[in-house]
């Protein structure tokens, strides 16, 4: 299987391009930039959704489903929001085809089946959906609405790769609305950090949390914050983003509530997301020359069983007790799969799953029969050992557990390592050329200086630290200095790198 | 709450109408045809979508996404299925918006990006599917495929329905590949038994299975099957539908596959589906002129404790006993809803959950607290009782399992009064015309017949039922007789009805 597969360090890029066909995760369409997520990788989709719906409902929000289309006369109601999103649109002209006149196997458009209002597939949901809550909200007594979407959207992005920037993709969008400016911050973060908790704790993907500076910000929010991952090529993923968006939508959509003391007034709004993109950091976070490594919370298959033998009496003998094994495994909530297929042999079958990044492996031999064995592979560090069956569910609860905790520490180190002062431009010049990784540097404030420093060295703001981070392993420095590119003065170091 | 609430007997179009908006299921959106699901409509869907998948997946099928859009010559590939939705599709084609250069505030569509090849918006996704298993099919070693993917599709109807027909609604659709036609044919039958089991056993809505005539097929199949429901109204409901499509898209996209001696075969399709519009037959089969009645199995809410009470000292010993009570009915895995709010008075709240069709409703009052009991009321027959609270958790579980029964019954008894046999035209007529349901008659089996029958009485075919119904509780009769229209000979009765 590993053959023909690029190293990282041979092209980082292409590893990850094979990467995600090798291991049956997704492939491109005949529809320019769309993506088919293939049943492997929609399957580890699933258990992500999974899980943050659940944190969803934990923290108070509801489901629900709104129209696939916006109407061009709402989608240019808030105006920033649809002109950051107005040169990246999917636009409904027409509502019929017919049978092409000059060719009777062929359809064209009918020219007479033209809409009235050209409809934008969306990209994103705030213009529907807060000409909606228009209709929802009269009072404080309807406040607040926390209400979350599981959709596609459409953003017509030139350059794609699957996962990371497809023209469709899949996402959650969270939309609520509040009484009070306070409430809705209090939402933005707390949403910030129910992503910051799923990424770290079940995609094992440390982020940093922090604000986006002016020029990164969503468009239509007042503040945009954010977590950010790094890639094993020292490049930054943007992984989640949660906008206050003050009362922009309410005043675009006028949507007023009356207070107890029966005052009129805009209610305040918040949207946040994440998408399909967290696969492509899921990916690039933990995985290998050999394909996929997956933490065991998210891996749609936690153990594949493998049975070595010779003739079909020896595999109905090792199938006896590697079915016992399984289900004494699965007795603890585990999934696991036996590959008993006869067309495809053990050494294909190991390098399949390696390549898909199943956690734990166990083979079962004649001599593991004799002996009350089994050998047990780890896929994170390709440690291999022999096994007494007994006791061999708890055993193997023990090793998921480990491999969850070892690449999220994996993870972690390798971000440390990757991140660096920089204090003067040179320095920071050379880090960002040679090393890459974040880059924490002091920053005048002024979207002029940051546009400079990413023309001169492709490095973006990736976000301006929350004060969480600096008690965590690396220090940012709060303290005042003088901004690495203009020597004005500068309140905080920021994150600087090259991003995804 | 039920104030201004048509009866049924008086509109029942009207009362579903607004059944739907007032019990806070769904509302029109600003996009002409497409629906608001609201959260409360949603998470009834979410259950229906969860148990769904569950059946699917113990059924040995995995989901996948395909792409939103089909390229038009995609699209025109399968020639019957290309006609059959060319005229109810949405068509994008342009990928760009510009400032109006006349109004600044303004957006146009930007003739500059225009597409070269039009994407229709997926009404149901054979095509790209199709396309895209050319490419996962080599060998017989790769079949069957067994895949599903929950999606939204679009469908410019032109006379739309909240749930029952709108432009936009969310769906799943099943798509198979087999090597065998009757392997195909096994998988067409499995899942149509799947969906009748959902949907007797978790809806409460009997159906009868059967077949589709060439006349009502899905375009593209070689042979529809199909679950049929009976509404309130005596008209029916097409439920579900699976369809066996022989080998017209592997020809359409040329998707052959090796068998185990060596020849190129064309491989053999299923797909199947079921959307929002069981939501309609949700409603429409139990709801009554208080508002919704929900199968305690789909219900968000299953049971909801209204504390009636003067004061806050009452209020709190009253919460007290009532959240023990809500603890030991979950302990069952039963959702309760504990409703203390003090905005709104108890008659409000009881009002309002009959009209949100909650299966059971506990007061608890300063009474209750004396004597040790609860009175619960049961939504579906509205009878209420006084309770002791000692083994209540038990005593509601066995009320929940009940009114699941006896909703299912009296939805079965309906039908039985409501399905009748018809040998003359002028009975035929008569039945439709002033009693409506099924009317299980002869037919000669022609495609003109059936359109005479249709244009003299708005009556279609339902479905030439399946076997298994003769041996249910209505006997339809297989042996031969004539056509009720024609006089011509008949093989069987087959199912008429005026139809959603």
């Amino acid at each position: 299987m590993a053959k023909n597969f690029t190293k990282r360090d041979e092209d980082y890029s292409q590893w990850y391009n094979e990467l995600v066909v090798k291991a049956d995760l997704a492939e491109h369409s005949a529809v320019r930039g769309c993506m088919v997520i293939k049943p492997y990788g929609y399957a580890i989709w699933e258990k992500m959704q999974a899980q943050l719906d659940k944190m969803f409902k934990a923290t108070g929000h509801q489901n629900a489903y709104f129209p696939l289309f916006v109407p061009k006369s709402l989608f240019e109601a808030e105006e920033k929001n649809a002109e950051g999103f107005a040169k990246e649109c999917a636009i409904v002209t027409h509502y019929r085809l017919k049978t092409d006149p000059n060719n009777k196997a062929k359809l064209i458009v009918d020219p007479e089946a033209k809409l009235e209002e050209e409809l934008i597939v969306r990209p994103t949901s705030e213009a529907i959906i807060w000409n909606t809550y228009k209709g929802w909200i009269e009072s404080y007594r309807d406040l607040p609405i926390l209400v979350n979407q599981w959709a596609n959207v459409v953003r017509w992005e030139m350059r794609t790769r699957l996962f990371l920037r497809t023209a469709e993709f899949l996402w959650q969008e969270g939309h609520t609305a509040h009484a009070t400016k306070e409430e809705a911050i209090e939402e933005t973060e707390k949403m910030l950090g129910v992503y910051a908790n799923f990424v770290e704790e079940f995609m094992a993907v440390p982020v940093i949390k922090g604000i986006k500076t002016e020029n990164e910000r969503f468009a239509g929010a007042e503040e945009t914050y954010c977590i950010e991952a790094l890639m094993q090529d020292g490049k930054a993923l943007q992984a989640g983003t949660s906008h206050f968006l003050g009362q922009n939508f309410a005043k675009a959509f006028d949507v007023k509530y009356s207070t107890k003391e029966g005052n009129r007034e805009y209610v305040w709004a918040t949207s946040w997301g994440v998408s399909t993109r967290l696969m492509g950091a899921l990916i690039m976070t933990h995985s290998d020359d050999e394909g996929l490594v997956l933490p065991p919370k998210l891996a749609p298959i936690q153990v594949v069983i493998i049975p070595i033998y010779k003739g079909e009496e020896q595999l109905a003998q090792i199938s006896e007790r590697a079915l016992q094994i399984k289900s004494e495994i699965e007795a603890k909530g585990i999934s696991v799969k036996y590959d008993d297929r006869d067309t495809y042999k053990p050494g294909f079958k190991f390098a399949d799953y390696e390549m898909k990044g199943v956690p734990v492996r166990i083979a079962i031999g004649p001599r593991d029969l004799e002996n009350g064995t089994v050998e047990v592979a780890r896929r994170d560090t390709k440690e291999k050992e022999t096994l007494q069956q007994k006791d061999i569910a708890n055993k193997i609860e023990h090793l998921l557990e480990n491999i969850q905790k070892n690449i999220y520490q994996k993870a972690i180190d390798f971000r440390e390592e990757k991140t660096q002062k920089a204090d003067t431009w040179d320095e920071f010049k050379t880090i960002i050329d040679k090393k890459g990784g974040f880059v924490l540097a002091h920053w005048d404030g002024t979207s002029e200086t940051e546009e400079k420093i990413k023309q001169a060295t492709k490095a973006t703001i990736r976000c301006i630290p929350l004060g969480e981070y600096e008690e965590g392993t690396l220090n940012t420095d709060s303290k005042a200095g003088k901004c690495v590119f203009s020597g004005a003065p500068s309140k905080q170091r920021v994150i600087f790198a090259k991003a995804y």
